[in-house]
């Protein structure tokens, strides 16, 4: 049996969609919504079969269809996904999930209770690097966690509804989530809006943990240069990420702490293991292909996926706590 | 006439300042005082000439010795300094000036009162590519200004006394001071101390400033990889500075950002120039040679020097505002 | 009036070319070869409007068609364009343009006769910074041209029946036809086949200059890594263009030979001008949409283009030349 | 009992070996020779117990002097060192060792009839990444070898007796003698020289070997950029070898060819492994303390140094031969 897929929304993300969604065995796309007529005029090219409308509740009418993929705007999200889940679909959600905490709180609820799947898509966790690199921490290479320092920087689109964070924090927050099983205590953040419009284009965020473990993201519209660089440190190896790289995404340094007591001097000396480095080979496999597969078995056998909806709301309340730091002088704001 | 210099503390950097003062024509190297011997048998052999010994009474009642560069660790620059500048001598201090914002004023008060230059060894603002970007900010080619964000993580020599910030910071912060006329109105900081001694070996460190321009530092002893970037951004163009270039350090991009009006949406719209790249040649020679100049002529002539002991103080300031940021979790400290 | 076009081969380079000649508002296209099935039923799909078929006559037959595009292998592109052009068509030939320089020779005599466009798709002619190098040359910005450096290796595809020259020279050698007014006079060439089939999987070519001006070529299918740069050097300026640059691909040194008479230690002393350099902003358009332009201007209103038959055969030429230096223990053979 | 050692030139080269022969615990400096009064001046300030002159007779008349280090241009060093080892005394020679491989093979021969160490400076056999290499190689971790591919070019000083190559190949024919025990069996080289005095400042030298192994170098002192890279393929592993990367010059690149058969379509496949790749932490030491230490062991105890006069002489019939190519159209020579 195959899952029958209505997506709504075929601007950027869209067609991303469309395509790994028809390519898939497992999933056939019955339906596509748009409200301008141009872009819904090139699905009917592409994929002839697939039925077009600008209305959503022909979505919600249609019982044939499983599950409903969301990709429009993120104030849009909430109220879409809450009416999927009533009218009994499983839906899948473009990051951000929603706009606030109490929302993304309130669709898992609800997907719990209408026993379908609530699940968000953090592409991220889907690539060969992330996975490398979750896989890696779990099985204890990098020892004990003290940092993760993103900067994820570049001449980007202003946007107009919502500040640089929420526009490319959620990438470095769903796979902090991924691989860091503890939870932040308390966030900091600081950013300008050159525009004066109350919407930040370069924010500085940092993340508070109990356990003395750093995470710092460096998010900008502004730069002259982009850069991707993710460095997580652990007391026994440290890992370059840089996602710009073509195919040397990974690099990982043996390099470590090692604390020696000089007694004599009554006082602790630490000192570097400086060793090898390894950059593995990581799949080139589209990561988008990876979201389908995890939804797809999710709503046909019951699955848990990866990005699922604790993680995305995760991602939500850090969002917020950082907005709320920013309007308060970056002052600290608990979670 | 020439300036006679005694040198305290032969130590890391001491050697450089030695072979300096000895090769200005400006300048002779009188004392040089350590305490270990092994430094004054070096010295003893490279510069015969110059008199040596383990104590620092024998500069301050040495008349012949006009001013005094104090390069021992920063907890001893106050009392040296006091000292020197009571007995009548010109003071030239290494980075950070002082411990506290409070010594350095006294410093600046004391040098005023006795009519003697204070200034502090801030090495960076004499180096070719500060000078380019100190004058290029100052012809108005880079606009308003907006940020400065500077990265600047190694793995480096844990210290016992001070944190990274204290240890890596001055060298931004001076050149922050340098170039900005502007001065900040608080500053909000993060770190982690692995040792769990309350020394941080990696923090963050915003400043705030009433314009809205915001600078943000990156500092750590624990990456895997060395990274000395700095990106300052302006309204009409963009600067990156990368001091790893061994040619080409600076790039200046012919970039900002270009506001237009959409009436019809009735929002703003923001779009990017991306233009030109250009690499100005930068003079190679050695920034500390600039500083013994930059001294000399202070106290022969008169003339402010450029690391002043304001600039100096400055730096301190914000250096243990940062601190109680830090300890205050990341909070607002005003300056 | 619009250029009706037939495209022959839908393989790996066939699929860019049916979308440009189609996006084009000059040319029209009417029918797709193919000698695979499963190749024309996309063709179907994404174009329905297009004729399909094996049969390479039913596109000489077809008087509708103006034009015939020939992206087969390539010891086949030599009848296909004989039969096409003596059927009365127009021809753009991928590149190299034939297996010999007879053969260009030919084709370039017989379009001569027919009065018809035979073009070569050299499509590096056709980017924003090949368009620049030439229009920086051609206007002295380099002074004397001095020699011309090219590295293009990678790990890649083993051909059957070409060597790697084949495969990869002829970018470096149509670019240096298009910027170098001055022939070469004769080929020195090295290789060796590591599968022993006398195809070569790595080369290096000279080509020698009447005026002292040198060109190297170093190809490889069997590096490590990926390098695409070409250092081209003026007795005023160099230039380094490295192709795999997202954004900066072409840095301008401001940096020449001083020669200067030191009279007194008889000899002639040589000194380097460092100065500034200069990343020119490069258009990104596609160039295969230039090539599609260059050839539908030729054939609609008798303009020459820019990568024309005399300079397709050129490359061939030297081809030509450089396989049988290999063969030959690398000696000089003249053009 | 240590070995005592004069040293002949006191330019560009001669203060870092009087700096590790007196460094060294085997060697002890009796005695430097400069003909400039200015430079031994310097020597006398460093070193005040080492004997200075102008006068090559002073070295070989003093009984007391084991060994002659030769430091000065290339067309002096075989009178001198001929004149040495008549006198009874071990030479080390700088690179390359003589002007002709007549000289050298004569210095090899009077060495063994003096039974006296004759010995050649190639420093760079004593870095740590050769020595890896080396190693890696001798291990048989590459496989067959393949080829070897180097680039050293950058704006360097035109010298007025010696091209290009016989300037920077010594460097690279040093060490592809040391880690490929093949010889080869002839070269060809072309090359141009700005100047017109016949003095290549820009050459391309390939040496053929009977395996099918090639080896080609790019030397240029006229190339905007620095480059110094070095390629060495295997049919099990490659080598990227770049000397200016500061702490990961050498990568191991898992990658290798895979030749299949498909009998259906009568060819040979070829596909590539792509793997893992290793950056080796490499040791920092002084690769000219390396040189001190082989010399001295050579000359005290009888061993064979690693650079010893046989490879030496191996570098200058190369160099030979690539001159006579260059001269003769880039035809192939002999060895």
């Amino acid at each position: 049996m195959k899952l029958n897929i209505g997506i709504v929304g075929f601007g950027y993300w869209g067609p991303n969609l469309v395509r790994n969604f028809s390519a898939s065995n497992q999933t056939v796309v019955k339906r596509v919504i748009d409200f301008k007529a141009d872009r819904l005029a090139i699905v009917n090219q592409l994929y002839p079969s697939v039925l077009t409308s600008s209305n959503l509740s022909d979505l919600y009418k249609d019982s044939t269809i499983d599950a409903i993929v969301i990709a429009t705007p993120v104030h849009t999200h909430f109220d879409i996904a809450k009416q999927a889940l009533m009218e009994g679909k499983h839906v899948l959600i473009e990051k951000p999930v929603t706009s606030s905490f109490a929302q993304a709180q309130e669709l898992l609820e609800l997907g719990a209770k209408m026993n379908k799947v609530v699940m968000v898509d953090h592409t991220f966790l889907y690539t060969g690097a992330i996975n490398y690199l979750q896989q890696f921490i779990a099985n204890q290479h990098l020892g004990s966690l003290k940092y993760f320092d993103s900067t994820r920087i570049n001449l980007g689109l202003f946007q107009h509804d919502v500040n640089v964070l929420w526009d490319l924090a959620p990438h470095d927050l769903s796979i902090l989530s991924y691989i860091q099983n503890e939870q932040p205590i308390s966030v900091n953040a600081t950013g300008i809006s050159q525009l004066n419009n109350g919407i930040e284009n370069l924010a500085y965020l940092t993340l508070n943990y109990q356990s003395g473990f750093i995470a710092h993201l460096n998010c900008s519209w502004t730069s002259p240069v982009k850069i991707r660089t993710l460095l997580i440190g652990g007391d026994k190896k440290m890992i370059l990420y840089n996602d710009l790289e073509p195919t040397e995404k990974i690099k990982v340094y043996d390099t470590g702490l090692e604390v020696t007591s000089d007694e004599e001097r009554n006082r602790m000396l630490v000192d570097y293991r400086v060793g090898d480095v390894f950059i593995p080979k990581i799949s080139g496999k589209e990561a988008l292909a990876g979201v389908v597969t995890d939804f797809a078995n999710a709503c046909l056998s019951g699955t848990k996926p990866v990005s699922n909806i604790e993680l995305g709301a995760k991602v939500v309340q850090i969002l917020e706590a950082a907005q709320k730091s920013i309007k308060n002088s970056g002052n600290e704001v608990k979670l």
